[in-house]
């Protein structure tokens, strides 16, 4: 087993039929979601979810969940998520994929929200190496370059990618600046979020229960 | 020059101080709004556009022009754009860049719409290594699959790209299907565009004025 097979198998031990679960997107969710479908196939499990994006939403269908829709009105018991960095402190920074809109609302609606990864995730520091991205409405671009600019942003940059010509479009319509810091404190998620025109950024500080970490000898809580 | 260059500079060339010009998305576009920008910056022209993405309009602010909000109301008196491919007939696939909507919009508000390409564009017949996109909202998805299989599509997909996890999302929120079928009528378009969910296709049947074919013998017009 590889490292995201190892926490993939943590996360289907814990599900219990009739467990509605917050789910997260990426490739590390996609692990856990395929050892949970295990599951599901080999004991007849009933699981329900509320997903974070179409792709997530999509795969969980396949194998065989119940996918509510986002707006659903209910707090979860618990949900799982990956994450693009993540300290020992449980401050991580995630959107990547693009879904951390959806992924921290999910995270506040999860009474339990576990982040899973593996070694290479988790650092000393957040922000070495490593951009947060910021979720605008198209027309508080300039704003929100120039107020994360002032926030201590060194590089801001409007995120491109293919399948379309220019910028990337969030599920929910908007753009994406990618925005580099030297120093990440506590304070930064409120000024970043305070912003006219900013919907959400991927700074989780004070979202995660506990994170899951996989390396060479095992699984480790923090 | 390059073929596209060639093309460019005869669209720079009918550019006339005062017109408000549709303006449509891609590669061939850029290369247009390049030329356009150095009669900007050389003889002072005023150019106003209409743009059919952000990135359009963001390349047109760049190079000076006005750039109107796409709710401006108004028709134009023409417009340009590229296309994936095109026929003696002038009918067109377009939407590789994903912005077909608007510039569909765009071709029917402009009095006189050219569709710009080099030879490698131009075909015998539409759809042979080129897959038509169908943009759908989300909810539809499984409606427009069925259907688009119904009207002859051999294989529909989900577009997906870099950038973000998951499907690629258009500027107005929605998914893209790209369908290839092996034979394309003229009742096509209409076929597609009836689907419920479905808001336009990037078949275009009739739109489009004049066609500029850049070769290595000169310019062609269709």
């Amino acid at each position: 087993m590889n490292m995201k097979e190892i926490v993939a198998q943590e996360i289907a031990k814990r599900v219990k039929t009739g467990d509605v679960i917050g789910v997260g997107t990426g490739t590390t969710v996609d692990a856990a979601l395929a050892a949970i479908g295990e599951r599901v196939k080999a004991e007849g499990l009933r699981v329900t979810v509320v997903p974070t994006s179409y792709q997530s939403a999509w795969r969980c269908q396949e194998l065989g969940f119940t996918v509510m829709y986002p707006g659903y009105r209910g707090f979860l018991s618990w949900g799982f998520d990956g994450a693009d960095q993540v300290t020992k402190a449980r401050w991580a920074i995630k959107g990547k994929g693009g879904a951390m809109l959806q992924e921290k609302i999910l995270a506040k609606r999860c009474k339990h929200f576990v982040v899973i990864a593996d070694e290479s995730k988790l650092v000393e520091a957040l922000g070495v190496g490593c951009l947060i991205p910021v979720e605008v409405v198209p027309s508080a671009l300039i704003l929100a370059e120039e107020e994360l600019r002032k926030a201590g942003a060194t590089e801001v940059s409007i995120r491109s990618g293919t399948g379309k010509h220019g910028p990337v479009i969030t599920e929910a319509g908007n753009l994406i600046l990618d925005a580099s810091f030297s120093k990440i404190t506590e304070a930064l998620e409120g000024e970043i979020k305070r912003i006219t025109g900013v919907v959400e950024s991927g700074l989780f500080i004070g979202y995660i229960s506990e994170v899951l970490v996989a390396g060479a000898s095992g699984i480790r809580t923090l």
